[in-house]
């Protein structure tokens, strides 16, 4: 199979591999194979797939939904989405929301960079920012949604008694959801709200701490 | 009370507040406390307790030992180990870990950080770094760990069944523990490996994975 400029590069000239190299390949559907380079270029190359080193994990049906918030916390929980196993990323505009816009393809390369890293074989997709009002207007209620509602510090429920299916996850932004937001969230039928805990958590850690529960009582944890 | 220079100059300086500007104050003890400016200088200055706000939170007999990685990585994990809910955090050197001193100081003054950002009043002590062989002899097998053990991929345990009490959550380096501290580890009787889940977690994922299952089975989110 043929190489971009960018694969070429990042074998040949960071990694410097050369002929006869073995690398892992995934493409997110077969799994993990094991290839040899045959021709290796500045600009170009060629591998050659030898054979299927691991089957394709696919995660749960999972997707967060978050609000970005500073560049590093964002990059952040789309790495740990990826790494815990999430489905699909959705950035969605709050009303604290500062973020008008986010850089989609930056944050679609760090989900991937998080596979490569931890060896998955499934890269979840990044939205491009939406409003959380649209999203929750063309919901499909047959996906729940287990929002992290932070005005509820105390004791976490458990998610043990919930039924398995498709999920969504939402974390607010830092200074939480507005009045109306919550008055509209709490009025829909597929929400569930949640608690992560005594004390209040960062937007980020928040998105780590649901995932983590949402994967041990109802997905690829149990 | 009066303030350090430090204190001051946050207060002042930085946060630009004047005479009768009110303060949340917390000494990790007494709970969260309402104090008044009463003398705003550049080097020092002084506020005056008016009442409790909140009590104090202290988190359950947690401690969390994990091997020193990249400057950033190390950083967040003690973020999160102390926004989750640790007691003490213990850096350890395996033999995988690239760090031979860790920023004691700076380290510590992120788990402060973390505290004020999440309206915390209990700030987990932030010990130097020592050898992970060391620290497990001077071990007392009565505070049980339990071992993030990355060869252990596949359904995460269940922690419902442990019993509460003092505990430790031990998370290892990029490329894990090597096979003679692994059978340290499996000949220990008051260690309990655990596995998180069918996908490899970076180190700073995993503390935050393990914290997270452990807060909710038998610490302070029940």
């Amino acid at each position: 199979m043929p190489l971009t400029v960018d694969q070429a590069h990042y074998l040949f000239a960071v990694m410097r591999l050369g002929a006869g190299a073995r690398v892992a390949l995934f493409n997110g559907r077969d799994g993990e194979w094991t290839a040899e380079v045959v021709e290796a270029g500045k600009k170009s190359g060629r591998l050659r797939c030898l054979g299927q080193a691991a089957p394709q994990l696919d995660p749960p049906d999972l997707w967060l939904l978050f609000a970005p918030i500073k560049k590093e916390r964002t990059d952040f929980i789309v790495e740990k989405a990826a790494e815990l196993g999430c489905a699909k990323i959705l950035p969605v505009q709050t009303e604290f929301t500062n973020a008008q816009r986010i850089r989609q393809d930056r944050l679609q390369a760090h989900a991937l960079e998080a596979a490569e890293q931890c060896l998955g074989t499934y890269v979840p997709e990044v939205c491009d920012l939406q409003p959380l009002a649209a999203v929750l207007k063309g919901w499909d209620p047959a996906r729940r949604l287990l929002w992290g509602d932070e005005s509820l510090v105390g004791p976490a429920e458990t998610l043990a008694g919930l039924s398995p299916g498709p999920w969504a996850i939402l974390i607010g932004p830092e200074g939480g959801f507005s009045e109306p937001e919550r008055a509209r969230l709490r009025g829909l039928d597929f929400v569930t709200p949640v608690s992560l805990g005594p004390r209040i958590l960062r937007a980020d850690t928040a998105a780590c701490a649901a995932i983590t529960l949402w994967q041990s009582a109802l997905g690829d944890w149990r």
